[in-house]
């Protein structure tokens, strides 16, 4: 295989990645149980400022939001843009948390650089090779999704795009892949979340909303993930899911949420991972 | 859909197996974490005793070993037939534990019923609806593997078809998909585990050491398995992996499974389920 | 890899089966074009008749329909039994055609032998071992389907099973996989049936009716199949496929089966094949 | 669905796309089978023009060639870029056939479009969303080519959001989905190709060079995709495939290729398409 930078052969030990905000130092990697959470998209100021506090106080470590959303159908809602961008960093203002947001297109990395703290690559764009070569080349932590259907082999080499261009902090995220079941939206990958902790240094995100699609399945989904190794996971919360513009099966509900956390952090504990 | 008797629809409570043996009574289902263990195949009178009184030692609840093994080439080693199956009655008579086989041929069910405690139904064979609907006459548990490439409405339609001719000890076992990825011998469907929990009242097993193929992951996946509400684990344990007849790669030494059988009871104690 | 018999290796040219009926010898193999027709299910002795003469006076070498029939539930028409073979014997003494039926369950075999002149091991028993085994051992010609998620490699063993046990006269049936794809029912791989021209010398059959599950694209798909060097098709028929007791949206009716028949005859003569 | 522009129910005849070049106008769609020839990647100038004007003395009516590669891998080959490009045009000013080559990157359109007749979305950006509105605003016919692992659905919503835009010159391109077959590169759907042919009225193209990865399944599969229906093909060829930078095994020799033409001839004249 073709990889140097993100397995251990040369970097025997965990990367650990430390992201600045108001409130201090958040941070992804070896020993820390991270959380991402918040609506798959950013649908308005009040209700995205709203839904970030209420994350906040019930302990995520990360606000997610999606200003540029990849729709399937290109007549699907397709996030605010760089409205969206600018109500993500009066969430981070407010919240002191740092924001994740997705970008799609390379003409607006300049922007989502100055609005968030994490760039997410999605799953569509795991092989959009000009636009993992850019985002190489910036001073921001990259969290890349893996593809509908890509090999952990792809996936990795997705990752030493990234890296081989200069840029150290790369995070994992399996949100999932395609395969003849039709019961979950997508059939989480759990072997290769173990595998990739042994394989590779990187951090690795698991993402339950995607991977089951289905809100009751997000608890037991995101404690496998913690107890298989994961990192931490990235959960969607919305304040009304039956209203979502988007992915409102899969969100969970401030309360729904706050369960997860508690059940989460026994997991946490017994794999000594900090939950920050 | 076209269940029945395998949904909680007319059956709300979990069900819960008992296996009665010369130690007393072990339990499947709501509550427990039932740790299956033992070699793939029965291989040799002596290994096989000496393997059995190990895993029992350290923690295992039932006996693991194949008499009759499906093989994909006619050439491999298929198994010791009824030398196997007398076997596994000496090392149940010399353990206490009860033990469980795989049926592969409806010729051979007597034989199966009369040494074994419970019958395997394998995976190429949970669509061999004739031998389905035979096991559904016996008294013995009924552990039914999913399929290579089943939905999972097929696996609860094969155990519908136990179920319908009267047994109603089944108990269902996740033991990966198969998909593109090739650097798992198949992909655990975490997120079924999670899904059949809900839907059905059907106790769920996971098997590890097929979903993963690799002997390293057997203990981050049993771990995830147990997390995500799995009533149990069936895991392969060999003296010698290197010497093993058959999934040696996958199978733990006696060192490794009592390692995993610690991280086990951790997780175990956090869902509120008994290590009997 | 662990083939002695299917491959090319040991035996390099085309293996052609002659099937004898009443009206003379049917083959399969090699510079034929073999057509099977007929319901997917022997649903009554009148119905079964009709259309039996139908698709023989429009031009079909063999006669198909099951008695047996695998349903993914358990409520669902299983088929006539015996009942149905002992149809199957009036309509091949009819129309002088050979038929071809499933066996699902050994206890079956000698009466399948007696009524059927090819036997059909369909794709959920194609690693049903003992079932392999046992049809190795009789003197007809066995059809072995693929798998729903059978590899190449896995299907060639399984013919080899019967091969191996000294019976030559075996027939693969390429009949789709199962992927993520839903608008068709199954994926036909039409690269298969290119690489078994090439890699065996058994007869490959194409079942374009269970490889799409729509009756529409029954003919492009025939046609490709011939195209790429199947030895013939195996399509379902049904007069009133409205009303069939399965398969009906994938069942041609009579007329569209001779359209489909035209259009297979240019395409058979151009690739050098006997439309007997 | 959310299709509109991309089925028949607005648009009910096919669409036929012309394409001007110095000998006269190549058309792709309803009646035609139009044959896309040449290498992988664009290696050298020497080569590209000898192959060039082989293929185009062999019959072959548009020259493929990558300028931009997009490779798993950052570290392989990844194409000449604009110096690419200026070979295809020479090469098109040569041979009088029109070319066509991938645009990867947005930032590339304008280029892409001065030196190329048809521009090529690859695989891994069928749901580069900005990048297939982008080409939807272009007066040049855009060739989409199948996710890995897309649905029929998602491919027709990713022609959705080129024609949206305006650009009514789209052809769709299968070039095999990703099974857990290993035995070949990409399994070929050749049901989505019959089905396309009735659901949507767009030109569909089959590529069976990556649909098989393996040089000696191209004819059969390509003889198999006419017969399906489709409107012509795209075929890897190379000089010396064993010396080819990309995509070796596949590429066929410009002795192969004939033989392949010839072969199509017969089963275009069959279907009634003008092989131009």
């Amino acid at each position: 295989m073709d990889y140097k930078l993100a397995v251990r052969d040369n970097h025997p030990e965990d990367t650990v990645i430390d992201i600045p905000g108001k409130s201090g130092i958040t941070r992804i990697g070896k020993g820390y149980c991270t959380i991402i959470a918040g609506p798959c998209a950013v649908e308005s100021r009040d209700k995205y400022l709203e839904i970030a506090m209420q994350v906040k106080n019930m302990g995520a470590h990360i606000l997610r939001g999606g200003a540029f959303k990849p729709r399937t159908s290109p007549y699907s809602f397709a996030g605010l843009g760089i409205e969206g961008l600018k109500i993500l960093e009066e969430a981070r203002d407010i919240t002191g948390l740092p924001v994740i947001t997705e970008l799609m297109d390379i003409r607006d990395l300049e922007q989502v650089c100055r609005y968030s703290d994490i760039i997410q690559i999605g799953s569509r764009n795991m092989q959009n090779f000009s636009l993992l070569r850019e985002v190489g080349r910036v001073n921001k932590p990259i969290m890349v999704k893996r593809g509908l259907a890509a090999t952990i082999e792809e996936w990795l080499l997705a990752a030493e795009y990234v890296l081989c261009e200069g840029n150290e902090k790369v995070i994992l995220c399996e949100r999932g892949i395609r395969t003849f079941e039709v019961m979950t939206r997508n059939t989480v990958d759990i072997g290769a979340v173990a595998l990739l902790k042994d394989l590779s240094h990187l951090p690795i995100i698991v993402d339950p909303s995607h991977a089951t699609g289905k809100r009751h399945l997000v608890k037991p989904v995101a404690m496998a993930a913690v107890a298989a190794g994961a990192d931490g996971l990235m959960i969607e919360v919305h304040q009304n899911p039956e209203e979502a513009l988007s992915d409102g099966p899969q969100s969970l509900t401030p309360e729904l949420f706050i369960s997860v956390l508690d059940n989460l952090k026994g997991i946490a504990a017994l794999n000594n991972r900090i939950f920050q």
